[in-house]
């Protein structure tokens, strides 16, 4: 079960079109190290060229998620420019995750606190098994989790946020589902084939499509009404010109069979 | 049980202070042609002129509430113009929504996809049998559902709307009154019954304080905080002076029994 | 049971670093006249610079938790000028809140609404009783709860808050937290241990940091993404470099024992 400490913090393997990222940092809890950080944008700047891939998981191995930054690096000097670049490549890697082309889904089996619940915010989608757990747990060392709170905050509203940004106590999976932290659960021994049955449904939707409506909605979402509706109005009109969206229409219209998308 | 085809594909009743449109193309699943598109427009237009009308209910007859726009009529062309004048005419008549003064009901029977989710996401509010179902499912047939995004993405958060927009699979009635999609379930056999009892319970309230709040409302929600705070206590100071007010108010103090509220 | 009517309209108990302020006009539902609107200032006001006190429960006496503002008294004058002022006072009341340093918990044993329910909306935090219940229900009087749907519109909402506007009907407790009106709930005679045990352990934390933190999170969530991120990363950055941040931190790594915080 050790792993031995050349071993890479961040593992990549390819099913098809999904590319699944597995954070392996189990013996520190997969806390999101400088390392693991520049490890996950350096994925996520690949995987922005990447035709091939339409989909993206997070995963973690061993007893938790992950545990946010490693206290022991943040504590290794008082340095604020050390911290402050710190804190500023984390929240450019999150970022990364709402501009990359592809859906990324955060996996959660176990815990996942600080850093690592913005992490599960901060993807478009979420399934946790029933049995994970989430928390903005820094309060309890002294540290009020400012950067989590951006992604969490917009994620479950400010009551719910706030009661855990106070506390540091932990939701249930449930209540994580109830509050739109995640959008879907499993059973834990289900966890790995129900999520993977998600991304490969979504790797099987035309990619073009799904990344520039990916685009679109984050960009909506900041707009006010009116100019949301103009942004969209054009979009729309604009794909459905596209290939892929003739191609659908003509199969739901019964004049061809449903087209096998690929290519983005 | 069917329809001519020179029936019109709205249909209008009143009953009382509420007025109720039908939408009327059961055997294209109450598709959003641009004829349908349009004869909602023209019933808003009317009815933000009519005084005697206090509440709209949105309905639909045949096996599905609405599956969004028509195929057939969306792939008669590839002229961008065509589609773009299309989508734009639907946001519009989206939009107006939000601008009666009346409260907007969607009833929501059955199936409602796409534009026909949209609609449900654009009323003010929402009564769904707990049978019904809801999806944004464009991606399906290879175009993501652009502008139904606005609006349910507004209802339900990002996470969940993402779920929704690619996968194009349907959450239940359960699932769309926990994320806020719909306020009120009713028991099949149940629907036309509570709703109109909620519809005729809205119509009894004082009609110049719901136009002018609903206004309101919709506009402080685009606000921050603090202007929203100055914007309502303009507006409250406002209304208390008003004779509807007074008079509620003159009730409740044991003063006068309650009024009937008339006019707007 | 019966009041003298010199007695104070608000009471306050500090219990350690927790103040208790109670609404005591238990004969009027402890509605929010301006005596009482100017009597939470005033305590709004002391505790802005009160260091000793780390959290603040609003709870009430008698049957309601308030009943929002005082209709003999709005009654009692149609000057707009008089009813412009008592709003004002109001609205920068409840926006007090949110700039306290300290966090603030509503404590809700029984009915909350109008400007009632908009002070549990204003709060950080809400407690509910299982028995509690929550309305909007001005336009029941003639009078469209203005000022309260900017709280409770940004709690719940556009769809739940129209649905409680519109109809002036009660949700129940159970429907407050699923919707986030509150974040907590407790048996009716388990509200006051398991409310001032939440006070007492966010109050055993690090005072400077949730100070700090909920100032920051208030603000960023009126910002977009980037900046937001930003503007959470100067923060945290800042905040490690503290006292109590590396007290704590240190104590999590093993190296002290767990700090007991203390002033801010």
């Amino acid at each position: 079960m050790s792993k031995a400490s050349n071993e890479p913090v961040l593992l990549r393997r390819d099913e098809g079109h999904v590319a699944v990222l597995t954070l392996n940092r189990p013996h520190a809890m997969n806390a999101l190290s400088g390392e693991l950080i520049d490890a996950l944008q350096a994925e996520f700047d690949r995987l922005a060229r990447d035709k091939e891939i339409r989909c993206v998981v997070i995963e973690a191995t061993g007893r938790a998620f992950s545990t946010g930054h490693d206290l022991k690096e943040v504590t290794s000097t008082r340095d604020y420019a050390f911290h402050h670049d710190l804190l500023t490549r984390c929240s450019a890697m999150m970022m990364s995750i709402k501009r990359l082309p592809q859906p990324v889904i955060a996996k959660v089996h176990a815990l996942a606190t600080a850093a690592g619940c913005q992490l599960v915010a901060a993807c478009d989608l979420a399934v946790a098994s029933t049995d994970a757990t989430f928390a903005t747990s820094g309060i309890n060392n002294g540290l009020f989790c400012g950067t989590p709170s951006v992604a969490v905050g917009r994620n479950v509203g400010s009551k719910r946020a706030l009661d855990m940004l106070f506390t540091g106590q932990p939701i249930d999976a449930a209540t994580a589902l109830r509050d739109g932290l995640v959008s879907r659960l499993a059973p834990p021994d289900k966890l790995d084939e129900e999520t993977m049955a998600f991304a490969q449904h979504i790797a099987s939707q035309p990619p073009q499509q799904i990344a520039s409506g990916k685009a679109m909605f984050h960009t909506h979402m900041a707009m006010d009404l009116e100019q949301a509706y103009a942004y969209a109005t054009d979009f729309m009109a604009g794909a459905i010109q596209r290939e892929d969206a003739q191609a659908g229409i003509d199969a739901f219209a019964g004049k061809k069979p449903k087209p096998d998308w690929k290519g983005r």
